[in-house]
């Protein structure tokens, strides 16, 4: 179903991406505040319309920010760039855009494309390249499908740009991140320019319904006074994961990614139980005391702060912190041998094979809570 | 004057670009086997035109390789690769060169454009944009003239590639850099397209006919027995600077350069002296024992092999290894403020301030020597 999001909207797009974000895809108050004002100042609603009613020829380019959050929070896009980068690759390609896409979930990374649509006068499709966030390039949903994330065009702040042409979508990374780090740890990228017949075979559909669905969700749960978890886990098909706190953080921004571990103590029904909560921008791998998982990507590690309820990125992660982080299993494709050797636990470097988070937790009943500290909005 | 070189000339070419590269642009032997088999292929000569005869408003455009000279000689470039930095340069701008031009001197360097103008049945320019080798791309006099060195190609043996734009020459030089070190240490490039005004106005003329004349002299010493310094210094105007042998080298390949540092002990009237030559890509700074400079960059510090006579690039030289040192002074164009901000001491981190090798060391008349080995042609 085609719908359209104003400014007002972009409060629960910033929350529900950053949510599904997993972590990563960039801080959601940012992305607000960004899309807010440049949407304000198109005067323009921006449509969403469901891949199902795009035609097959037309043009579909995902436009979106990369590199470590942690660098993304002191050095904001100002908008102008992620729109430089999709006229950068039109011109490349000697064709307008038809269509614009969100390549992840984020804070950020689900505001941009609202903003750079409204600044186009484009409309959105209904769906993102991962249904969560990955920290690389090449795992979308695309890459299973075979379609290829260049040409690409990569723009900073400063004025620079490139255009890139690589043999596969792994090398497309290597070379858009060394690009990355060069150009201060963060940049703007158009990539994936594809068919709306590849797009409706390669994207995964109705992300953005959900996202500001779950945005939304956060926001009435918020204002009713309750922590959103509850919620979140029933329409999402989630299960707890824990409620913990933040005892100690190991934080580096390394090669373009924020790299990290978290130690955590159990709060609540936890009480007692200590966690290990590794990260590279995403939240890829939660462990108990003893080091056995309890959730590995590609399924879903997504944190709320345990008080107030608002999703919690990696970068804003810090000591004395109490977090609620639920599991929600990924996407079939990602669970399948293509999707594991992706973006699986082994690819990341830990040592645990692939389970799905049904058999690593045992399930129970989310708790209703109220919120444990004033709401504001 | 216009001339054609063909196959057989390369030797020479490849031997005085080695010569002018002070120690840097690649390996002369390599550079000598690849254009030779590349023009042989083509079956062609290619004219070498004066700058002067060139319409104002053709296409002019330098290929070269660029990253560290010691990937350079284990990771052979296959000369497609430079055909195709030009074709997709060419496809960027949505035009043909017109003619090729040889960015530096260069023992590949400066036999690469040949081997490409072949391929592409273009003439190449007879000037370069250095009058010698320098390890950053934005150290030419085109960035004297104002020149920009994008849109700019660069390609890998695989089969990436990527089109730059930059706000500068020096961020050029960090993105490419950047991207050579990703492609593996070495990649071919397209870049500074210019019109044949802007050539005429920022090329330093004439080094091809330079290169060739020195290639020949240092073959026609060699063939008379005799060591190839004389002749040179006498003909470029340079000065003996010192014969010495390497009793040790510390070397690093590190941010897609090859740098480092030889510790040297004098030979025949330089006996008892000691020497530190200091390196990036090029050889960059000669000291005696205790740290006086005998010569700078930007002024040419050029290696012969103190036996055989042949030039000895940064990359081959080893403990044991005799040299003879030959300073020249470079280009007026260095020697000003705008050249020595570019490519002076203080630039490479060297503590000496700037002075001409005529200040630095007292002439000597060049002696003329015997070779020490059988010459093998």
């Amino acid at each position: 179903m085609t719908f359209r999001i104003g400014p007002d909207d972009m409060e629960a797009i910033a929350l529900g991406g950053a949510f599904l974000g997993t972590g990563g895809g960039g801080d959601p108050y940012i992305g607000k505040l960004m899309a807010r004002s440049m949407m304000a100042a198109e005067g323009a609603e921006v449509e969403v319309i469901p891949g199902a009613d795009v035609p097959d020829d037309a043009l579909c380019v995902p436009v979106c920010m990369m590199g470590a959050p942690t660098v993304m929070i002191e050095k904001l896009p100002n908008g102008d760039e992620a729109l430089a980068a999709l006229r950068a690759l039109e011109a490349y390609l000697g064709r307008k855009a038809d269509y614009l896409i969100c390549i992840e979930a984020g804070g950020l990374n689900s505001t941009i494309p609202f903003a750079v649509a409204a600044a186009a006068g484009l409309p959105l499709i209904d769906g993102d390249g991962m249904g969560r966030a990955f920290p690389e390039l090449q795992m979308v949903s695309l890459t299973l499908h075979d379609i290829k994330a260049t040409p690409m065009v990569i723009a900073d702040d400063k004025g620079n740009s490139g255009v890139l042409n690589a043999i596969s979508n792994q090398w497309t990374e290597r070379l858009a991140r060394a690009a990355t780090v060069e150009m201060g740890g963060a940049a703007l990228v158009a990539l994936y320019p594809m068919t709306g017949a590849q797009m409706k075979a390669g994207l995964l559909h109705g992300t953005l319904s959900l996202i500001h669905e779950i945005g939304r969700t956060i926001l009435a749960e918020r204002a009713a006074n309750r922590h959103p978890a509850a919620a979140l886990i029933r329409r999402c098909n989630g299960m707890d994961l824990c409620t913990a706190r933040v005892v100690d953080i190991e934080r580096r921004t390394t090669g373009g990614f924020a790299r990290g571990k978290a130690r955590l103590r159990g709060l609540d029904a936890d009480q007692g139980r200590d966690f290990t909560l590794s990260f590279q921008n995403e939240f890829l791998c939660l462990e108990d005391g003893d080091g056995t998982p309890l959730a590995l990507t590609p399924d879903l590690i997504c944190a709320l702060d345990a008080d107030g309820g608002l999703p919690v990125t990696t970068e804003s992660l810090r000591f004395g912190l109490g977090i609620r982080l639920i599991g929600l299993p990924a996407d079939p494709q990602w669970r399948s041998a293509g999707g594991l050797a992706l973006a699986g636990p082994g690819y990341f470097g830990y040592d645990h094979a692939f389970r799905p988070l049904e058999e690593l937790v045992s399930g129970r009943t989310p708790e209703e809570k109220p919120l444990n500290m004033e709401v504001t909005t």
